[in-house]
């Protein structure tokens, strides 16, 4: 008896869970109201757990968690989606506390690694960040595009994009205001384009984030890879005797190619690849 | 009744859990038999799952399966002994199917890539191995050994290593193998210093490993970090005429500083840091 109604409870929520999810019903739960309210409007009703996108993600195959820590530790390269059967993982992960979790490791790692720095304060110290997935964030697009699984649309994106409503990622933003208190100078170094340098800085203000040193886009015509793009313009900076004391992004294209910045920082991205 | 009978079990198998933790009984279960009888003798009883180890690893604190992407990621370094809390997260990693999941995604990328290249055959094609943690498994002595949360003790740590007695990691078996079968030249690259020789060469003999092309351990006096010893040696091979087509370590240690190799691959390690 005892037993049976355990079942039927269990069924019912997890007719309670599809039909939220069918119906795109978006509503936060208590444990995701203590997150900052820079994220709060970012939740989402998923499929259950139940579902393909268990806790530890598919049965047979690849299972999501190994990919995903393929991906983040360099070993998964050059793909052009998230598995399909992984879609549930990922959404998981990214709307759930272990994203934020993840991120906090690194910010703090990051935080921890300036407060050892012996700054000369002579304004030539700077902090290299990227923007998409790592100072704003795109999840709510990718929410509603399947978190990687299906191919880029840069129509679609780019509309997105020009919304400028990309929420600002709080932990990289409390590694931000930390660089300022301190006296090390932000600069953003984006694979955005330079068309889109208007919606950029209006959408980086409205969340908060300025009084950076530059904001560097990627000029019409450019033609090459990312690391080149990216490591061709820290080089640009050190010629005019920038120092980089550190570099975040959250591709490894962001970080890898001489000069990388005297320390690297490697945030968590599952939702896609630039090589 | 029911719930009752249920609570019962619950709690005889945690007694029985806590009894063969306590009493270091090792007894493989019916899901690890599965796995190569390489690895069946690595099994040990663990604390039950509802202590310190949960899945997510600690209550407050850093979360030990965040604190243990940092360290794939290469974004948490030069720490020196695993977080105490973490004890029960990296035993259950390492021991149970985790660790062997994750390694195997790795050996998949690697497998792939070779079948994408475009071999000469003319002998001077190598890959770079690693050996402990890469080629060899160091886990009985950890598991026995608190994990990583203990300082490294360089006495009985190099007692363990001169028994020869240490497990091959099944996926990089696999991978060297695949290897010797398309002509690329193993070369084992390790911080083992030149007095072990013997043991490692009689140690990998008896684990399945032989017919590579050469391998290097540390020489008497050297000094420098991991980094310029490696690099040091890949730029020598180089220089002799050798191609580097992987190479493989479970250190970040292992794999940066030029030249690389043409494509680098990071296997799991929670346990220790070689900086």
């Amino acid at each position: 008896m005892a037993m049976a109604r355990m079942l039927l409870l269990v069924a019912m929520a997890l007719v309670g869970s599809c039909s939220a999810w069918e119906l795109k019903i978006q509503m936060p739960t208590k444990r995701l109201q203590a997150i900052d309210e820079a994220v709060a409007p970012l939740i989402h009703a998923l499929r259950p757990l139940l579902g393909s996108g268990g806790e530890l993600g598919s049965r047979g195959g690849v299972p999501c968690d190994s990919w995903v820590l393929g991906v983040e530790a360099h070993n998964v390269r050059d793909w052009k989606t998230v598995p399909a059967k992984c879609e549930g993982y990922v959404g998981h992960y990214m709307l759930g506390n272990h994203y934020r979790r993840d991120s906090k490791v690194v910010i703090d790692e990051a935080l921890a690694y300036i407060d050892t720095l012996k700054l000369s304060g002579n304004g030539k110290e700077i902090w290299v960040f990227d923007i998409d997935e790592t100072t704003l964030s795109n999840l709510p697009y990718y929410a509603k595009n399947g978190f990687g699984t299906r191919p880029y649309n840069a129509t679609s994106f780019n509309a997105y994009v020009l919304e400028g409503s990309a929420p600002v990622l709080p932990e990289t933003k409390r590694l931000y205001k930390k660089l300022l208190s301190v006296g090390v100078k932000p600069f953003f170094l984006t694979g955005r384009t330079e068309d889109q340098r208007a919606i950029t800085v209006a959408n980086l203000h409205s969340q908060g984030i300025s009084g950076w040193m530059d904001l560097k886009l990627k000029q019409p015509g450019f033609k090459g890879s990312a690391v080149a793009y990216k490591s061709g313009e820290r080089q640009k900076l050190q010629d005019a005797g920038y120092i980089i004391v550190g570099n975040i992004g959250d591709q490894w294209s962001d970080i890898l190619g001489a000069p990388e910045g005297a320390r690297t920082f490697k945030l968590p991205d599952p939702i896609y690849y630039i090589g």
